[in-house]
């Protein structure tokens, strides 16, 4: 069960003075500006939220600081960073019914109803998650079974694999369904005698889908909350935010006006048009106290290898008439490349398969021979790439931004995807970095979870959750705990032209870190794991404190908000 | 010839500590919060850049203020408020070319090609103005007269009333204009042996204009920074700006982000879907130190007296066979209305004609019936109201927001237009006044120019800048010169919700104010006229000062800053 959170509502003000801040007797430890361990038991954050000066034990501590605390020992480290998220999905996401942990239809119904009753102000209810084959339910489940629950507003869930949608009699009026609408070409519309049965599979779903109401500015706020709660309690304090349009931008300024925004976001715009609209002539300037800034553009050139998207050099080894597609042409990608980047602002690129990674490498090829300078051209995902196209990333600064848990989670489908002999540089973290590239650590969230140990505990064991496989998969391309460190705060910093100010904790930088119970660089990968956050302070100021945590400090830690 | 802006770099910045500043030796004078005049001869402005305290001939003076300034006997007056304007639009009438003040072709090519010379970056060239009738030059001019000093890029040049277009062969060939071209309906290609001239009528004006480029980000930040300065010099230190589109809007947050935006723009969003977008749940917060606010949305029921589209209850005495139409029907009007009220946004609604105002007032009764409270429902222009509707301005707190200019710039048309039995409720502002309705003046700038001192001295007299007609066109509809100065300032900042914080010069109010040579309370309506505004400050700064302006103060200016 998820615990409650204390703090959250603790707003972040521009107050002009916020007071100086000692906390002692801890096990802490920070990268330093080039990248070694450093290790310190005090910390002291001065007025302006940035890190004063870290102290050893024998080290004079201030005689009276405004504030004091006891860390009782725990591990003091930088808030983590992850460098390629989607933070209104986490939110949309964290604002829809889970059925995936039921375990039969009468489980489902339970939830559904318990949800509909919980959230009376929403119009639709939409969830996902659902597998009649794990409720050994032998049919699928009808319109019937959620009326029988939830009558007088629509309902819309989907199926666990994204293949089929399920409906009530109410969704099926909002969208004009009848015994008399055709199913679409690649769809199917369930029928049960003679009637739409509530279930719509693939094509059929966007009947419904297309009629479900876009969320208001109200429901974004809310899902920026809860997506703010999840990354805190996560242990994260800054995202790169990969995609973000418009509608997220406005939401993440109203945030930032009404100091809403804990978590810091370093934005890339969802296109070319939207980088204009947003930014305008070049990027932002730092807002809300470094809180949020469009740095740059998020440019998608191919798709993902479960769906078969991903664009290949050979075709795929399950489906050997298909090798996927750029989704755009080599001078749109190139143009759109100079555009953003003669106005100064960063190039993010998703590219997946090896065909897209050698496209876009030459593209930066091409790009930077016009455009010289500390550009970080950003290679998203770089999930597989041609070996002889490796050394290339070393090249132009180019930075890998690569989310380790996709590697566990990907790992059966990839074998069956490319076959055995081209994963050679597949999820490549160990050898892409030996070319010189740095590498970004992320999660992708909320394709996968955003929980940072568990990706911690990837980079350096190449298992998953359950340990396997046993001494991990591919287990050369791991890198080393520091590296992951590295990859999760400095250089995810570096990534997103923020090294000046986030990322370590040395002196002058924003106090952003965690207190928890583990040492990432000395623990169990199981205990990396297990990690249990219990505060986590954004600018010195603490913006998450789990509820429980029985505090030695003395005042009020509100007083030094 | 236009003076050079000495102090309009002077950036804005977020500081939080500026000091304290005394003003002596001015003839000081601003409304109070019940609209009595109060004088002064002193004024002490706080670190916060709010007014601390108003000081009399006897009062003691502070004995080290961190900034002493001599007024050296100006007048001191609030900063005036501009309660309906377009503060883009007025920046990009400043960036075109006018050409209105030619008096010969050779005049205007030599306008042209020095235009085109200084301003290397136009992709186009833009401008308006032009009259070959006061050129006598017997023909429409053609392209070869443009390509004749500017052949290298399109130039598109607007007749002075705005029925035709003149445009170079750049500009044609950028069109695929050509000797085929078909005149569209509604307008006419002029040709010159066969071949389009150049001359584009009407209609036809369209198949140019809409090849012109849309304005880059970059455009936009200009036409800002060239729109504030004309404010500034003008006098004016707040607008309401009427009809705001998300370009605008990231234009002014730009602006504020960078310390750049020094007037105040009260926004109203051009219609609930940019309002929606902007605003988001309800209006936005004041930011940047109450320099930007979205308080409400601006809907448009009619068009104008001019074109004959402004809707009236009975046909147009010089086109009987026309009333003009309502541009939203009576369910739309009302929808929109409520969907903006039920967020707590104000509403404001551009009606001039008489059908047009009775309609509105019907509407806001209808409305106000669900949503009562202080809604302040603004009625802009207000031009041509039915006598017997009058009254119903008294009502629901409605707010008059008119124009003193247009009445001088439309008398002949609106006689013309409504013949002499139409007349009892045109621009009617004492009598709207005497219904309780408040009165918030403005001048729908760049309609007309922004200068606040026509529009005072136009309240006041209905006379226009020659004195015509002598004694006041309608003068029983004139209002005091306190009346007018209360349109200007304290009844305008009412109007946008802002009187807690702007409009009067009592103690806790913003410190903005301009120094001036006139007493508009007591000078002749043509001394009021020639007023020459000498420093405006915004805040308790100075932000635009007047160039040679000769200061008697002690330390610089921008130390205070």
């Amino acid at each position: 069960m998820r615990t409650c959170l204390a703090a959250l509502a603790l707003a972040w003000l521009p107050t002009p003075a916020v007071a100086e801040t000692l906390i002692d007797n801890v096990d802490g430890l920070t990268l330093t500006a080039n990248g070694d361990v450093q290790r310190f038991n005090a910390i002291i954050i001065g007025d302006d939220g940035r890190v004063e000066q870290l102290l050893r034990p024998g080290d004079r501590r201030p005689d009276r600081p405004d504030f004091r605390k006891d860390g009782r020992g725990q591990v003091l480290m930088p808030g983590l960073i992850d460098a390629h998220g989607h933070v209104m999905g986490l939110g949309f996401q964290l604002m829809t019914l889970d059925l995936s942990q039921t375990r039969s239809l009468a489980e489902a119904q339970e939830a559904i109803r318990a949800y509909a009753a919980a959230n009376p102000e929403l119009p639709w209810i939409i969830g996902r998650g659902w597998n009649q084959e794990s409720w050994a339910l032998g049919r699928f489940p009808t319109a019937a079974d959620i009326d029988a629950v939830v009558a007088d507003k629509p309902v819309w869930l989907e199926r666990v694999d994204g293949h089929a949608g399920w409906a009530n009699s109410a969704a099926m009026r909002a969208a004009s369904i009848t015994a008399s609408t055709r199913s679409p070409s690649g769809g199917r519309i369930e029928t049960v005698g003679g009637r739409p049965s509530g279930i719509f599979v693939d094509a059929a779903s966007d009947l419904i889908a297309r009629h479900v109401p876009q969320p208001l500015a109200r429901d974004r706020d809310r899902a920026l909350a809860l997506a703010q709660q999840r990354l805190l309690e996560s242990g994260i304090t800054t995202v790169a935010d990969m995609g973000t349009s418009m509608e997220d931008w406005q939401a993440f300024r109203r945030a930032g006006d009404g100091g809403r925004l804990n978590v810091r976001i370093i934005s890339y715009a969802a296109g070319t048009d939207a980088m204009a609209l947003i930014a305008g002539p070049g990027p932002t300037p730092w807002l809300y106290e470094d809180r949020l800034r469009m740095v740059g553009v998020k440019l998608v050139l191919d798709g993902a290898l479960g769906s078969r998207g991903a664009w290949l050099k050979a075709p795929y080894s399950d489906a050997p008439t298909i090798t996927g597609l750029p989704m755009l042409s080599q001078s749109q990608l190139r143009n759109f490349m100079v555009r953003a980047t003669m106005d100064g602002f960063q190039v993010a690129v998703h590219a997946i398969g090896d065909a897209a990674n050698g496209e876009l490498l030459a593209a930066i090829d091409d790009v930077a021979a016009s455009f010289p300078g500390d550009r970080r051209w950003r290679i998203e995902h770089a999930q597989i790439v041609d070996l002889p196209d490796i050394a290339r990333f070393g090249q132009h600064g180019i930075i890998a931004s690569m989310q380790p848990v996709h590697q566990t989670s990907d790992r059966l489908m990839a074998e069956a995807r490319l076959g055995p002999d081209r994963l050679g540089g597949a999820y490549a973290w160990r050898t892409i970095a030996g070319t010189g590239s740095r590498l970004a650590f992320g999660s992708d969230f909320p394709v996968e979870s955003p929980d940072p140990f568990a990706g911690l505990a990837t980079a350096f064991t190449r298992e998953d959750a359950q340990g396997q496989p046993f001494g991990g998969w591919r287990p050369e391309e791991a890198v080393n705990r520091i590296a992951a460190l590295d990859g999760f705060t400095r250089s995810a910093a570096y990534a997103g032209f923020a090294e000046d100010r986030i990322g370590t904790l040395m002196p002058g930088m924003r106090a952003d870190f965690i207190l928890l119970d583990k040492d990432v660089t000395l623990a169990s990968p199981s205990d990396v794991r297990g990690a249990r956050v219990a505060e986590t302070w954004v600018g010195g100021r603490p913006v998450w404190v789990r509820s429980g945590t029985n505090d030695a400090s003395t005042g009020d830690p509100r007083e030094s908000l």
